[in-house]
C-alpha cells in the first residue's frame, strides 16, 4: 500500500495552520484576501467524496482551497487515486474558462507540487442539488448551463478545432485514466453485476436489480455505451456534470470540480444534467410537505430538463452556423452554394439527434447508477422512509431502462418529460 | 520555407556513401551484412511518394534503410513534412510485430536523430500492386493479411486492453496529426470539391467528377467517416493498408511503411484492402492480353476480396471468444451463464456487422480518392488508353458511390464482390 500511495516530493496535505502561512507567502494571494495572515478565518469543508477543500476569508475577498489527497477521502488510504487529477481539474477549468467566462470559478493560484487550486470563494452560492431538494428555484441556471455546455463542448470539438489542436487535447488529457477508470467501472458495469460496492434501497429493490442484472438488452446497451465513452473522443467533457457539480444562486451559475474530465462523448455531460434533474423530479415525492405541495416546483423541475436539452441544441446548432464553425469536421468548402448550405443544416440537424439519443443513453447510465450503484444522491437518499424512496427510485429506473433500450420511444425531450409525469402515477409492486 | 524544414541537430539525409560509413560503424549491422563494407553494394531504390530507401547487400544478409525527409520526396521542399514519422513508424512496426509476428519486416536498427529504421531485406518480395497487375495469384495473402488485421486491430483496441493502456497509446500516437492531415485532406475532403490537386481521366470523367461534387448525400456521407476519423480511437490502424504497403511471396506477407499510423476506426484498414482490391479488379480489362484471358484473374481478385472480410471476421470473432478478450469493453463480468454467453456473441456479431458497413464506407472513400484525387493508383494509371481506363474507373467510382451511401444495399461481402461483377457488363457514358 505504501508503495502505491507515494507522493512527489514536496507534496504535503495541507491543514489549517500551515495552509495560513502558505497562503501569507503568496503575494497576489496576501492582496486578495486582505488584512493580517494571522487573522483570516480558515475552516476544512470538504463534504465531497475525493479531496480537501479549504474556505478562507480575509478582510477582503474569500478564497476557497482544494488541495488533491493521494487516495479517495470516502474510503480512506486502501482506495489510492493519483494527485494528477488537479493538474486535470485545472487544465480542463482553464479550458472551460476561456470557453465560457463567468461560468466557472476564476482560479487564483495552481500548485502543481502540492496538487492545489485556489479558486475565489463563490458566496453566497449554494450547490445546486441542494437548493433542489428544498424546493428553490433557479432562474438563471436554464439560461448558463445552456451556455456553459454549448460553448465548451462545441469549441473543444472537430467542429471547431484543426485536427492537430483536438489531437493535442486528446493527448493532454490521456493521462487522467484513473479517474475514467472510477467511471468505467461504477457508472458503465458495477451496477449490472453483482459487485461489492453496489447497495440499494433493501428489500424494496431486489427485484429491481435483479431485473437489471438480467437484462440482455440493457447489459448490450450500456456496453456499448461504455465503448463510446473509452474511445469516442468528441470534445472535451466535464466528466462529472451532476447538480451536485453546480453551484448557483438566483443571478449566478458556477460549474465546480472538472476532475474527472477527458475528452469523451458529449452526450455524457449532457446526460448527466437530464438525469439529475430527472431523479429530482422523481425525488419530490419524498421532499414535499403535504401531498401536491410541490406541484408547481415539480412542473419547474420537468420544463428545465427540457430547457436544457432544447436551450443546448439551439446555442450548439447557433455557434456551428457561425463563425466558429473553423474545425476539420464538416468542412464549408463541400457544402458551398444553397443547395450546399440546406444539406449542410439538415445534417447539423441530424448530428444533434444522434446527441440526443446519445444523451438518453447516458443520462438512463447516470440515474441507474444512483440508484443500485456506489455513488447515490441526496435527493433520494434524503428520503427517510425506505417505501417512499423505493417507489421514486423504481419509477426513476424504470424510465432510464426504456430511455437506453428504446431512445427511439421518446422523439423529443418533452417525451422523456412526459414519461417522467407519467410514471409519477404508478405503483411499483416492491420486494 | 527555410523556417519549416529546420532539422533536429544530428540530422542529415544519406546518400550512398555516407551511409556505407554508418552502416559500417554499427556491429551488429556489419556483422549481417558480412564482409568488407566498401564491397557491399548499396542502391537508393525509393519509388514511394515520402521518403529516402536503400538497398544494401553485403557477402551476409542484406537490409533495407529507409529514412525519412523533412519533405514530401514527390513534391519536393515546398511540401515540408515532420520527421516525426519515422518515429511513428518505428513505434508502429514494433507493436505490429508483437501482435502479428512475421508479418512484417524485423527492425534491426532504429536511429531517432536520423529519422532512420534499418530493416531486413525482403526478398524476393514483391509490391503486392505490381504482382496483381502482372497477373499473379498470392495463395498465401488472404491467410496472411486477415491475421494481421485481426490480430493488430484486436489487440490494441478496448476488446483486448485496459482503458489506461488503451490511452497510453492513444496519447503515444496523437503527436502523428502531419500524416493525419493528409489523410483527412487528400481521402475524405479534397475529391469532393474542386481542389488544385485533384486530377482525373478527362474529359471521359469529368461528369463523374462534377457528380460527386454535387451530390449531398455523397458529402454527408464523406464527412460523417471524417468525423470517425477524426474521433474514434478504436485500435492501432496502420492508416495506408492498400496493395502499395504490402510486400509478398507466393510463400510470405509483409505489411510495410505504417507511417501515417494512429488510433483510428479499424475499418479505415479493411476498407483499404477492399477497396485496392476492387480497384485491381476493374483494371484488369487494361491489362488482358485479349478479351476474357484475365477471367480465371479476376474470379481470384474477387474471392479474394471476399476472403479478406470473411476471414478478418472469422479470426477477431475467435480473438473475441478467446483469452485475449480481457479488455475494458464489454466485461465478461456482465455476460456470465449460458445466457449472457448466447447474448454476448450475438453483440459480437453484430459489431462485426457495424465494422463491415464501416469497412464499406471508407473502402468507397479509398476507391473514390485513387480515381478523382491526388495520388492514383497504377493499377488504372498503367492502362494506356484513356477510354479503356476511364471505362474502368466510371465503374469503381458508381460501385463506391453506392458502398458509401447505400451501404445497407450489400448485406455482404458477395454482394459487393457479384455487383462489382454486374457492373464490368455496364457501358459507362463518358464524357
Amino acid at each position: 500500500m505504501t508503495a502505491v500511495l507515494e507522493v512527489p516530493e514536496g507534496y504535503a496535505p495541507h491543514d489549517v495552520e500551515s495552509l495560513r502561512g502558505y497562503l501569507a507567502e503568496i503575494d497576489g494571494l496576501r492582496q486578495v484576501l486582505g488584512g493580517d495572515p494571522a487573522a483570516w478565518t480558515i475552516e476544512e469543508v470538504g463534504d465531497g467524496n475525493l479531496n480537501l477543500v479549504f474556505k478562507v476569508r480575509g478582510s477582503g475577498a474569500g478564497v476557497a482551497v482544494k488541495q488533491a489527497l493521494p487516495y479517495v477521502r470516502l474510503v480512506g488510504e486502501s482506495w489510492p487515486l493519483p494527485l494528477s487529477r488537479a493538474h486535470y481539474e485545472h487544465l480542463a477549468l482553464s479550458q472551460e474558462g476561456r470557453h465560457a467566462p463567468g461560468l466557472v470559478p476564476a482560479i487564483l493560484h495552481y500548485d502543481a507540487d502540492l496538487a492545489l487550486i485556489v479558486m475565489e470563494l463563490l458566496e453566497p452560492h449554494v450547490i445546486l442539488r441542494r437548493g433542489m431538494i428544498a424546493g428553490t428555484v433557479y432562474p438563471r441556471f436554464v439560461e448558463d448551463i445552456t451556455t456553459f455546455t454549448a460553448e465548451t463542448l462545441f469549441h473543444t470539438s472537430d467542429l471547431a478545432l484543426a485536427a492537430a489542436d483536438k489531437k493535442d487535447l486528446v493527448a493532454a488529457f490521456a493521462g487522467n485514466s484513473a479517474l475514467c477508470k472510477i467511471t468505467e467501472d461504477l457508472i458503465f458495469t458495477e451496477p449490472y453485476m453483482i459487485a461489492d460496492n453496489n447497495r440499494w434501497t433493501s428489500p424494496q429493490l431486489d427485484p429491481y436489480a435483479a431485473r437489471l442484472r438480467a437484462d440482455g438488452d440493457l447489459k448490450v446497451a450500456i456496453s456499448r455505451l461504455k465503448l463510446r465513452f473509452l474511445g469516442d473522443a468528441q470534445a472535451l467533457i466535464h466528466g462529472d456534470l451532476h447538480t451536485g457539480s453546480i453551484m448557483v444562486t438566483e443571478a449566478d451559475t458556477r460549474v465546480i470540480d472538472p476532475e474527472f474530465a477527458v475528452m469523451g462523448p458529449m452526450g455524457f455531460d449532457l446526460g448527466a444534467l437530464v438525469a439529475n434533474l430527472l431523479l429530482n423530479y422523481f425525488a419530490q415525492d419524498g421532499h414535499e410537505e403535504s401531498p401536491g405541495a410541490r406541484d408547481d416546483y415539480r412542473a419547474w423541475v420537468l420544463e428545465t430538463t427540457e430547457g436544457v436539452w432544447a436551450g443546448f441544441r439551439a446555442k450548439f446548432l447557433a455557434l456551428w452556423r457561425g463563425a466558429a464553425a473553423a474545425g476539420d469536421g464538416y468542412p464549408a468548402a463541400l457544402f458551398q452554394g444553397p443547395l450546399g448550405a440546406v444539406r449542410l443544416d439538415q445534417e447539423r440537424k441530424a448530428y444533434l439527434d444522434r446527441l440526443y439519443r446519445d444523451t438518453l443513453g447516458f443520462g438512463a447510465a447516470k440515474m441507474i447508477r444512483r440508484i443500485v450503484g456506489l455513488a447515490h444522491n441526496i435527493d433520494l437518499e434524503w428520503i427517510e422512509d425506505p417505501e417512499v424512496r423505493a417507489r421514486c427510485e423504481a419509477r426513476a429506473l424504470t424510465l432510464a431502462r426504456e430511455m437506453m433500450v428504446n431512445p427511439g420511444a421518446f422523439p423529443s425531450i418533452g417525451d422523456v418529460a412526459e414519461a417522467a409525469a407519467g410514471l409519477r402515477g404508478w405503483e411499483p409492486r416492491l420486494g
